[in-house]
């Protein structure tokens, strides 16, 4: 099989090949989905903890119900509510889930870096539902399964992403994984919301929509972190949305069929027009929701298979049972 | 069958003999539930999604252990913590969640309507587990199938609604139900405590317990809403308790084999006495408890068949597989 | 079979008998949770409710798994925001409960002597999961069974529990379980934070680490409740871990092969130096956690059978169907 890894840290660390077997599998639970009885048994008998150290309902949920439907005995875990308080360190509360034989651990974490620190001290596999800054792999996955199936390939596209770069994960994730596919990428956004170094990237870096935009066949929304900002970036929002959100007459200078992507929440009126958000002829953002849990599902799958194989492997040296 | 709704919305959609056919299901889960091994599988496979803007334990609960045991995933949503904080709309969460694909979305919501807006934008079967001072039709269902089994009949009853009516969807559900099925409903509260327009309802309006209680087959305590109020209502928890709490002596009034009713939680001391409200020959507060958690089974049931029944007639049309 | 108990309240109540009988179960349990799929079906078609008025990630995680991996359904419900807000009595919310008839009720509460209280109300079984500074049975069989395995046996054991004696339960729980199994065991901590009385408990006391922890088999460090604590208890957290903190030198007077215990979550540098707490040749602190699931596994799992047993045999009684 063409996916090795032991864990799902970053799309940093995953080649086109893997890539392609992920989203390969993923169109399989598309499928099993879209039925009514939507129940698989690839995790059945397994452990899955989902421990967020950041609320997220929307990433959470599509990660429980992946485990769910293929038979995982899920559990979440708030953080926030819990041994945090109480002053735990984040290792020790990884060595406490991990005495507790979880077979998949799906983290989410404030702090970029924080899940790979995480992953060292662990026996399970892990995935990184977002750290910081850093990554969150399994949306820049779920953008590249909805883009493949939105324009029949996944390769010499031209994707705008555009509005608060600086503070986005997703932002960086897809970054990296459209360009290992060979796309053509660029950064649309105001210099105080553009990361520092983005220059040298290897991607093109506009501050200006029109620019940014033309010809595009994929038009990636970011959601306006107003919750991270420490004020001085941005002006207004009624300014913001003029001058960067996404409405009918920017969109007209991308390709007549770009589609438009948004990994949600939105802010209508801020960073994107809310009629194009619901043009279910242009706006691709349900379907974003949806591929999610299918790349989740696969995702996990695959991690378990490695999982097993691992300890099938160590356990036929040491001469015991799995 | 004669349960053809796509939704539980109101019991105002339902016609008598859905009520019964949904009531009489009801019963073969009362005596599943009383078994050790309690566990169905008319849900195998099906994703339930429970979807509360309002906390509720004791609902939430009820709808959690009907999945569980129906065998559904169930997957717990309190929307209180998460992306309505970052100002997502109510249609927002409603299509990302549709784009998970649940087969029953179970939703609790502060305003009256939002339920109904949200119906009309999925895929799924949905069910109203309260919306504002609307309808609560799980519970007028529930308290049906006590006052039923109690009763021996659900028709040609005498039934005293009493207390805080105004900010009640209990009420409101109650007596339509009630109404449908051919009893005589009687609301019971002080003028402040009653909506304008109850004597245009059809049924009895007293502000005196004496009046309306008596003779009474069934006597309905409702909660005091006292998160509810702004102030300005009643005088104080004594004197409330004085005039519009059930004692021995009111109750009295009522009939000799009357049954009394709270969907709780309880205000013991306030709207009822302690000793009625334990009372095992008069009490079947505990029983509506039970009989929620059977009836919510048979509601989703009801709802998970005519959802494969829709599916199943679309496929073969279209020719594909389900 | 050994265990008869229709409740786990405390370790007061069970036998020598019990105790390894349950402990032994839970070694079978040890080995599944090593396994990959690590699900079992003791628990199958059951409803377990984790019911916690006082919030604990780490043993509702481990009760939750426990349960699920036994194929239980099982529901959490975090009473803090719920139907206490809205002035609902703990016996109103256990009879609640019980009318939803689960068949495992797991029980965390602020007070001493509420889980017992509720017990009584109820029809099913109730497991205590920590009560004031009553008792937390499954920590003491935790305890137990981690010093079992590492020690090779249960009984003539010098065991030193040092710290915060006053405000734990866990010190209580293992001193009653130790002490049936003919341990000696040496309650060690300040003045300030010794439960008055504890010199006629049968057990050493001591105030001073040195005299404590002379030749002791096993060291067990409790954590400091700082949050329980109204102030003038200690001087400061430097000093606390000066005269009581576990470091090497003080771990020096114990047994050479002496093992290291603390419940968790830890307070490193206040009870406790980090790299003890890290030294797998010392410490057993993972292990505990490890012995947490397998143990809540093998008490829910005696429980169960004793619920089936007592149901079956009224059911014939009665002629009735389980």
């Amino acid at each position: 099989m063409m996916f090795r890894a032991r864990h799902l840290l970053g799309v940093e660390q995953l080649s086109p090949p893997e890539i392609t077997t992920l989203l390969d599998l993923a169109e399989t639970y598309v499928a099993l989905n879209r039925r009514t009885v939507k129940h698989g048994d690839a995790l059945q008998g397994l452990t899955q903890i989902n421990l967020f150290f950041e609320a997220s309902t929307r990433t959470q949920s599509s990660f429980e119900l992946a485990g769910k439907r293929l038979g995982a005995d899920v559990m979440n875990m708030a953080v926030a509510q819990s041994s945090v308080k109480k002053g735990e360190t984040l290792i020790d509360t990884a060595l406490t889930l991990n005495a507790m034989q979880p077979d998949l651990l799906v983290v989410r974490h404030p702090h970029s870096g924080a899940v790979n620190l995480l992953a060292e001290k662990v026996n399970c596999a892990v995935v990184n539902a977002g750290d910081g800054r850093h990554e969150h792999p399994t949306q820049a996955l779920l953008d590249a399964l909805t883009i493949r199936r939105a324009k029949g390939r996944l390769h010499r596209l031209t994707v705008a992403i555009c509005g608060d770069i600086a503070h986005s994960r997703v932002a960086r994730s897809n970054l990296i994984l459209l360009g290992k596919m060979e796309n053509r990428v660029r950064l649309v956004g105001p210099a105080t919301l553009m990361p520092s170094g983005a220059g040298e990237w290897g991607c093109e870096v506009h501050h200006d929509m029109e620019e940014g935009l033309r010809d595009a066949d994929v038009v990636m929304m970011l959601r306006l972190q107003k919750e991270r900002m420490d004020g001085g970036f941005i002006p207004s929002e009624r300014e913001y949305y003029h001058r960067w959100g996404l409405d009918a007459e920017k969109l007209a200078l991308a390709k007549p069929d770009a589609i438009v992507m948004h990994p949600g929440p939105m802010n209508r009126g801020v960073e994107i027009d809310g009629t194009i958000a619901d043009d279910i002829n242009r706006s691709v953002i349900q379907h974003q929701v949806e591929m999610g849990v299918a790349v989740r599902m696969a995702a996990m799958d695959l991690l378990a298979r490695n999982l097993r194989a691992e300890r099938g492997a160590r356990a036929a040296e040491e001469g015991t049972y799995v």
